[in-house]
């Protein structure tokens, strides 16, 4: 049975949120996870939770004492001494703290403990540890982190969102083979449609990069179906499943959109608060709005997946509450099961 | 005074729209106007403004029977027998369409009979037109776009915006300097804050063109305050006046503000239409909604800056309505009255 290891000292709200998240996941999914942390502290929270439940204000959602029975849960505690920090170096980090909880939870997978990792620390860390624990899959030539966007339709996967600085057309190919059949294993998409993120629709629009990537995918589109040139404008439309781009520029858009639909909140809110219409209009409204921030909120994805590892990293939002862990769980367990890792070896080999 | 000449025939509106907003900008402003385009179809939008007043419903606002009293406005008429069409190479269509309403409206410019330009077609055309027919102020490297952006306090600059597709250290450098300089003299921002748009806090984050170009504006902040690197998130703070980052991040990013923004507007719609009490609490919520788009809709920025040629180039959106050209026709004239290229000029020579 899949067993999901979470990397319990990672995350601003970390230990905390993360073991709330967890036992949440274990008990709604019915999935074994794996704690590695400092135990002495998740202990305290695993009491907390037996005694009053899952209580978490984080992540805009009040969550109340959720019961859970810690008994029936297949819970793991391993024991690791050190945590990374989020400003310390990766490549650095990782060497030296050997017995941090994001090496030890790759650890347990490299090892065969556990299926998959959730780390909600620093992104780096993750990315370098998973990288050096696990390995890359045969033939892929750098991972690359596919991040969930909403859209007026279906969520759209882009491809980099940042695990690579810069990157070549073959990269960016590979990139796509892969997003692709995450789509098709996770999503579900039937030969998912792929783009390339560009400043224009047509074909020699962009900079040198999208376009010898344009040329590349047209002649190679293997597993998945490829539509050309996405603005950014259409990201949203939900017309295509994967857009792939080069990691900068994918981190730049990913956090720019989680800027702007906070700034959105943020107005919507300072509007109903400005006298006593306002706020009585804010009230009737607060329930079509939580549904539309349900729609858009990065935590209702759970985590970006770190893809061409030998294994599964769910990569999560430093602020992940325990509702963002419970879905990054989700997840992990759904790409495990899914043998997406398997489709990107047969296809990249 | 300032004559602002507009490329009447460009826009997916052109010319009723274009027509519309010069006029009303030359009424509410009192700016003299030069309409460039095929005179007969000027004409008769400037017939049926004599005769019903302006009345639009594009771009989100229904704007109803303004009157305006032509005789007493300063319009001039230029007759240009050509177009260039959204999808037509700019470089080509520039030279081919010598009496196209772009290159005539730049012309204009150029001749003295105007101070700036207002386009809303083609913008490679627009830009294309621009750096021919007037030429780079001496010392710039590179003209660059510089937009502006809502955020929770005032709007920042992002600049280039989609002027080059590559650039070097030194071209953002540049485009760092024309930036604070607009800032601070349209926008009446005292010492700007200028930052880079990057994937992460820290100096050594990012790819090898934003680690040189953070080194650069390090030691080179001269008639701004470099602040470091701005994540996509931090862009809607609204804690710095000028974002630094190459032509293709920053039309993603501008692209993928428009999209994220214009979801979330229609999700907001459809959450508002489910049933009767929704369609009740929507109407309620109505004007604090549009209140709320008010502020963010790009139609209210009125368009873009080229800034780096002999003279000022605004670009608006294909899809101006009538009140977008007027904000921009408004733009057009702070930035000649600013004298925004002659600081540009002293600070790069």
């Amino acid at each position: 049975m899949t067993r999901i290891a979470i990397d319990a000292m990672g995350g601003d709200f970390a230990p905390s949120e993360i073991v709330k998240g967890a036992v949440w996941a274990a008990s709604d999914y019915k999935v074994p996870i794996e704690l590695v942390g400092q135990i002495d502290k998740i202990q305290e929270v695993l009491d907390e939770i037996a005694k009053k439940g899952i209580t978490s204000n984080r992540g805009g959602y009040f969550i109340k004492n959720i019961k859970v029975d810690l008994s029936k849960l297949d819970i793991k505690l391993t024991q690791a001494d050190e945590v990374i920090e989020m400003g310390e170096a990766p490549g650095v980090a990782i060497r030296k703290k050997k017995k941090s909880s994001i090496v030890l939870a790759v650890d347990a997978v490299a090892k065969g403990s556990s299926d998959a990792v959730v780390a909600a620390g620093s992104t780096g860390a993750a990315m370098a540890s998973s990288l050096f624990g696990l390995g890359r899959i045969k033939g892929v030539e750098r991972p690359a982190i596919a991040a969930t966007l909403p859209t007026k339709k279906d969520p759209v996967i882009l491809i980099d969102a940042g695990a690579n600085s810069s990157s070549t057309p073959e990269m960016l190919k590979q990139f796509a083979l892969m997003g692709a059949m995450f789509a098709k294993n996770v999503y579900n998409r039937e030969t998912p449609k792929v783009g390339v993120l560009n400043i224009g629709e047509e074909e020699e629009k962009g900079n040198q990069l999208v376009k010898d990537t344009y040329k590349l995918l047209k002649e190679n589109a293997e597993g998945f179906a490829f539509v050309g040139n996405i603005e950014g404008k259409e990201l949203f439309q939900g017309d295509v499943d994967v857009v792939v781009c080069e990691g900068f520029v994918g981190n730049v858009a990913l956090k720019t959109i989680e800027g702007c639909s906070m700034m959105l909140f943020k107005l919507i809110q300072q509007e109903f608060k400005t006298d006593l219409v306002s706020k009585i209009v804010g009230l009737l409204a607060k329930p079509f709005m939580k549904r539309i921030y349900k729609r858009i909120n990065y935590e209702e994805f759970g985590g970006a997946l770190l893809l061409g590892v030998k294994g599964i990293t769910v990569i999560s939002h430093g602020r992940s509450s325990s509702y963002a862990i419970k879905n990054a769980v989700r997840v992990a367990k759904e790409a495990v099961e899914s043998g997406v890792n398997k489709k990107i070896a047969e296809l990249v080999s």
